[in-house]
């Protein structure tokens, strides 16, 4: 009967690594069951915003599936739910887990298959009576996707928030973060207490969909993950001369769109001789002022976000992208005006940790490369305190934040059995 | 009294020609007058939307004024006023004037000045009892300014309205046209019986605002205009794939936006290589969706605005751009596609027109160059069934369709004078 229902959902290949195994069945079964909290039924997608309903819903239906294992179940106040295996009896824990919320229109995977292997995880070593050398703790880290511009969950337990922040963060609505807190039950000043300190965290360990197309279109099963880029994101303004589009030679004018075209036009070189092989830059917002097709620009407000994996990489393409902003301006009479709309440092993975994921990648048979991950990821907090890793299972075609998103099963199988064999390598006794 | 006046408003230089002269002190104050209906206090523009109340209440001041001069007004059911001067008793008229309708938060003098310019001479030709060997009339069209996606009033004269665009033209916010035209009394059929036929019109002249930097930067007091250019407006839409900009390898990316820029890179060249020495080409307005930005541009919507002053230009032009986009399409995986939103032919003035006015302005000692005109006039209209000619005043820093726009009496009074002096050499005994 298992084996058939996995033959109907479209596993080809059984798993054949060592005991114990995760059950894909009753993972798929939690993916299906949690993507259904927070489901709109008119574009198909999953939206679990940050302290809304859904998110909420999603996070007291996974305390319920922790107290069915036998674990003990709790929120703190940044909604960051635990599952801890104190069996080991130890002061600290060992993390595994991902995020809980969700982009708008999202997919079932970014975030919930973290949580759920190690949900299923925990379970099955539970289950086996595997004997622990320390604690074992689920972490559903809250808000990862940034309502209020962060990674609050994780920097809550980083112990990052400051009260001034909990009082004044507002979302894109303009929503104050304290009422959205105290609309589903939390009490704002709550969020300062849910910082742990470091004696109490030995490390984290989290498996993702990678939301790139490089291991699907390189035919891997997983990649180990070196590093977590990076980021800044800027809000940049050229200022030029609004005129009559039929009347302004066009030696005369002082088109702001065209600056912006210019730039966007030399990212690619930038990148290449500032950045590392991964670095990245996008112009994602554009807006043209005044928006007339008849009017040459008088000015243009567009956003820039780079990231790359070193520090020294990252101000490098921060000093590269003045430059040339600074530059064209100059030369075509506009006026350039920037403001850094946030900043995020690059973070390397645990060197132990990734020969570890790396060892038993191998025992296990999968096809791996190493890569860094692009999108920004709890670890990146996490790394600041303890050693962490990660662990990515290929997306098909690339996709995320969709409800196009999907990995097969045999990758899910693959990345929750590679995410056992890792506890067990680091925990085990 | 008089000079007084004059030397307050700023009057530098008296103007020196013959008499017949126009009195810039009554010009002034028709300008200022005019200027009043329709402002708006709060950004202290003018805003005279055609067949809007202030529109029609301009309309009615104009009436008003014709009667004063003792000549005979009318209005037709396209709205545009008509002040005769019937004395020479002929069938046919000879036109001078330009529109009354402006731009949001416009100036006084786009249209304006060319309707008070006309009404000043005819003053003047009429208390000078000035014989003339043709009858002579006063023009102010309606909608030049293409509420309704055209000139609606010279196209309504020259018989090229059907009664299936007055039934389906709607503005940009959706208002019918027919509905406009009833809130303000008028029949909306009765704009096909402003047709008039070309043996009643021998030819038509206009007083305009540069509403370009040329005649200012080149301390030129008068533009005689030999063309007026056409135009091609396209709503261009490039689709690529819209992605995780932290995921995805730059190598990896169909990103719309980086299309448009390079397009837009590439517009001098294509203008230096197909277009004349006036030919222009503008990227106005930009959509890029999703407007992220974390979010690779899967898809931008933009406009394009050509402009040159032959058809056989504008055919080279339209061909380059479209193998431009093709071309970046082709190589950076993007989907094209383009919708002609617009396009007006370029017209010729009238060479014994353009003669006329040259040698009237060497008599009055003007400083002038020939030039072509970037912005559209009703004078494209009257050009294909009449004799046309324009007559530009440098705008000062070239600035129009703006409250700041200006040009100096001196130069209005010029204007204005060489327009009497070419209707006399034109219509004198």
């Amino acid at each position: 009967m298992e084996g058939e229902m996995e033959f109907k959902r479209g596993i080809k290949k059984p798993f054949t690594g060592p005991e114990p195994k995760i059950s894909i069945v009753r993972l798929e079964q939690d993916i299906i069951e949690l993507g259904q909290i927070g489901r709109n039924s008119a574009d198909g997608g999953v939206y679990r915003q940050a302290f809304s309903e859904a998110d909420m819903q999603a996070r007291q239906w996974l305390i319920k599936k922790i107290k069915e294992i036998g674990l003990e179940a709790s929120m703190d106040g940044a909604a960051n739910v635990f599952g801890l295996d104190n069996r080991a009896g130890t002061k600290s824990s060992f993390l595994v887990g991902s995020h809980l919320d969700s982009v708008p229109c999202a997919g079932v995977l970014d975030g919930c298959l973290g949580v759920l292997a190690a949900l299923e995880c925990m379970r099955v070593i539970k289950e086996n009576d595997v004997p622990l050398k320390e604690n074992l703790e689920l972490v559903a880290t809250s808000d990862e996707e940034g309502r209020f511009g962060g990674m609050l969950g994780a920097e809550a337990i980083c112990g990052e928030i400051t009260l001034d922040r909990i009082r004044k963060a507002t979302d894109i609505s303009g929503n104050l973060l304290s009422k959205c807190l105290e609309q589903v039950g939390l009490e704002p000043i709550d969020m300062l207490k849910a910082q742990r300190h470091k004696q109490y965290m030995s490390g984290f360990l989290e498996l993702h969909i990678e939301q790139g197309p490089v291991l699907d279109k390189q035919e891997m099963d997983i990649g180990i993950v070196d590093g977590i880029s990076g980021i800044f994101q800027w809000k940049v303004r050229l200022i030029g001369e609004s005129n009559h589009s039929g009347t302004t030679p066009m030696s005369m004018r002082k088109d702001a769109f065209q600056g912006v075209c210019e730039f966007s036009g030399e990212i690619p070189r930038i990148l290449e001789e500032n950045g590392s092989d991964h670095a990245r830059a996008t112009i994602g917002q554009v807006e043209v002022k005044p928006p007339n097709p008849h009017t040459i620009p008088g000015a243009v407000e567009f956003s820039l976000v780079g990231r790359d994996f070193t520090e020294e990489s990252m101000q490098d393409l921060e000093d590269a992208f003045r430059r040339a902003l600074s530059a064209i301006s100059r030369r075509r009479g506009l006026m350039f005006e920037f403001e850094e709309v946030s900043r995020i440092s690059p973070t390397l993975c645990d060197k132990t940790m990734i020969s570890f994921i790396e060892e038993e990648a191998k025992q296990l048979d999968l096809k791996y490369i190493k890569l860094p991950s692009g999108a920004g990821h709890d670890g990146q907090f996490f790394g600041k305190y303890m050693p962490a890793g990660m662990i990515f299972i290929p997306s098909l075609n690339g996709v995320s934040h969709s409800p196009d998103e999907w990995s097969s099963l045999e990758h899910i199988e693959m990345g929750a059995n590679l995410l056992l064999r890792t506890l067990l390598k680091i925990l085990g006794k």
